[in-house]
């Protein structure tokens, strides 16, 4: 079985390595051998260098040497980015050959539309590595679930940022000093807006969405909040009253539809997912058949990515030879309803900052009671004479009167909300 | 898609209410309904008791009765024990029906067996609910992993067990009180050897060898030491040096095989399966592909297990059409080796009592220094005056070295060696 490579960065440049390490395994499982033939670099330079570096592969730069050559069954696409990958893509299904993609960004935009060429063609198109690299949680909704009714989906499947809240969280490190040492390490880009404001996350959390609820959402209909805006003060304030902070992606069906957002969230210290940490991934789910569980796994990196691709093309190989190529690699599909802003239901943490002056608190407390808001927990912390910081958490509000509060704040020129985030129940 | 119950207990029972609840997305999957026909029950007396309770199913007291009709495809057996569930299996795979079946025991004493069968008849036998019923691993190794190689697994693969070790490192309960407890809630057994002695984990390692490894190993090839013994004293120096006391069921490979036991274990308490609490069970792996990765869920229950028996059976209805049921659970096998006794290392925790005398310690030092056995950390509990009781926890050593050391402990008079569990290091 032919494959042919689009790209070879990371997790290409780790794919040949991976085979050559399973091939007893993989021998014996599909009864065939996996080769890598073509691999497409951007040019020529590129391709003597790695020719000059002792690879074997025929290294070309038009992806036509890899669509007129029939004897290539699967192209696996690691470039990136929306184009040229889309085209290419498209080229290849539209030839006749399958293809395996890690191209999260393409796929949350235009995944239907790949989809149905893939279909149409009689191929596959398959993406595990999309979300979570090391965590074959798409695989596992698509057959495992296929028997159970998930209503509540929360992943941290950013490992950015997650690498970054675990040094605030355990050794009190500042937001930048987090920033700079995950750039250091190669963990965040010079520009880091994708994985510290959610974006990231968003997308991955529109494929889940698919494999979970049957539904499909835009990038664009789903909320998200960043953690650059997280203090020290609210690190504080979630250790003392047991909780650690996680940006987590959540999806949640109610009775009208699902609601889907990107946040940093209270998590209860003693919750599964709060033992994750580094750049560790994980989703939890709350299903109706098995309860609750949870997948781990590395989020990212060349060995972790490149096994989820290469578990991708067995079952390609697989899929070939019993002639069902063409079987959707999520077949559940609902048509999408989202959820009314007063049936979602949480509770929240407020972080509100107000001058350390008498009946300041009773004000607070009258505020929130006004838009029908009770508190559970509320710790003020020791001021500096000046200005106080409350923190408090809230019982169950829905979205709306959570925007009706926020709105009833700013109006308020005494009290500062720094910071809302919302806060997960214990099991 | 007819399907035949064998046993209507729990899970049987719960297994038509879950059907009713994902019908949409069953019918939505597969295009087909699935419905329960007959059920075996094993007396007049029950079928009748069953009827007047307003089932609608045909409940029969013969096997013949569902072997012998040619509408049913699918025969789930829920009864347990080794026979007469062995002889119905054979019965109806050799009749040309599929079998789904959640019983570890006779899976891990004739599972090789008993898919020999399925292979010669070309109808499918699956049992994911057999281990760790709301997890779904073995289909996870059996298509994530099979791009990768699992190098240890760590499970905790026992409810019971874990809930009663929960308590004890938790709320400081004696072992006596946690299996008391366990017992009134359900969670054990009036004889509760199996949970407790490691026996029923056992069995379930065994199977999970089959999938993660490619190794058949029989029960009796597995050591297992159980939670009887642990003490509070080892529970207050767990707590003490940073670690949870688990029953951990363990397969590792080195080169000269794999080395499989089942036994208490001190888990650093930053370890992920460290939080796994109660009576929830996971599956901790490390592969040369993903790394690090977790699995983690309900271990049993109505629900959780009726999923794992839906998720097949929605499995080999799609096999059905896809015409491809003749394919095994798991196509994974290699020849099986145990691992050499000299080549499996692991740190050990070791509790010693002593005469509270001078001279005693540096005796003890003395005597594990001889069979080359190095300290990492020790603690010395205040004792009464008289008897002393020490932990240490050494350097890795190997199995052998284990042995003799156990072998020169028991000759010295003066020294009782109380307990000896494997630590797991941090990753």
């Amino acid at each position: 079985m032919k494959i042919a490579l689009l790209g070879f960065g990371t997790v290409g440049s780790g794919l040949p390595a991976l085979i050559a390490d399973n091939q007893e395994k993989l021998a014996a499982l599909l009864d065939e051998t996996i080769s890598i033939s073509k691999v497409l670099v951007r040019s020529e330079e590129k391709a003597a260098q790695l020719r000059q570096a002792g690879h074997p592969w025929d290294f070309v730069t038009s992806i036509e040497a890899i669509l007129n050559d029939d004897t290539i069954s699967i192209v696996v696409e690691l470039m990136g980015r929306i184009e040229p990958a889309k085209t290419y893509i498209s080229q290849a299904l539209a030839a006749g050959k399958s293809v395996v993609t890690a191209n999260k960004d393409l796929l949350a935009l235009h995944g239907a539309e790949l989809q149905k060429l893939a279909q149409k063609n009689k191929v596959a198109l398959y993406y595990e590595a999309a979300v979570a690299g090391g965590i074959p949680i798409l695989r596992t909704l698509a057959n495992s679930f296929a028997s159970d009714k998930v209503t509540r989906l929360l992943g941290i499947i950013n490992g950015t940022s997650n690498f970054m809240l675990t040094k605030m969280m355990e050794e009190g490190w500042t937001y930048k000093k987090a920033l700079e040492t995950a750039q250091l390490l190669g963990y965040a880009e010079s520009d880091p807006t994708n994985d510290v404001e959610g974006i990231d996350a968003v997308y991955k959390l529109a494929l889940l969405s698919e494999f979970a609820f049957g539904m499909t959402i835009s990038p664009s209909q789903i909320k998200h909040q960043g953690i650059p805006t997280i203090q020290q003060a609210d690190v504080e304030i979630a250790n003392q009253l047991g909780y650690v902070i996680k940006l987590v992606g959540e999806i949640v069906e109610v009775s009208s539809g699902i609601f889907a957002e990107v946040s940093p969230t209270f998590l209860p210290a003693s919750h599964p997912l709060a033992s994750v940490k580094g750049v560790m991934n994980a989703v939890y789910l709350d299903s109706i058949g098995m309860g609750a569980s949870m997948f781990y796994g590395a989020g990212a990196g060349q060995n972790p990515t490149a096994t989820s691709v290469l578990a991708d093309i067995v079952r390609i190989v697989k899929r070939f030879k019993e002639q069902t190529l063409g079987k959707s690699f999520n077949e559940y599909k609902r048509a999408t309803r989202l959820a009314e802003s007063s049936e979602v239901l949480n509770k929240y943490y407020f972080s509100v900052e107000t001058p350390d002056s008498t009946g300041q608190f009773l004000r607070l407390v009258q505020l929130f009671t006004a838009v029908n808001v009770s508190f559970e927990q509320v710790l003020q912390q020791k001021g500096d004479g000046q200005r106080a910081v409350v923190g408090i958490i809230c019982h169950k509000i829905s979205q709306t009167q959570l925007a009706s509060l926020e709105t009833k704040l700013a109006k308020e020129d005494d009290f500062n909300l720094l910071n809302y985030f919302k806060v997960v129940e214990e099991n």
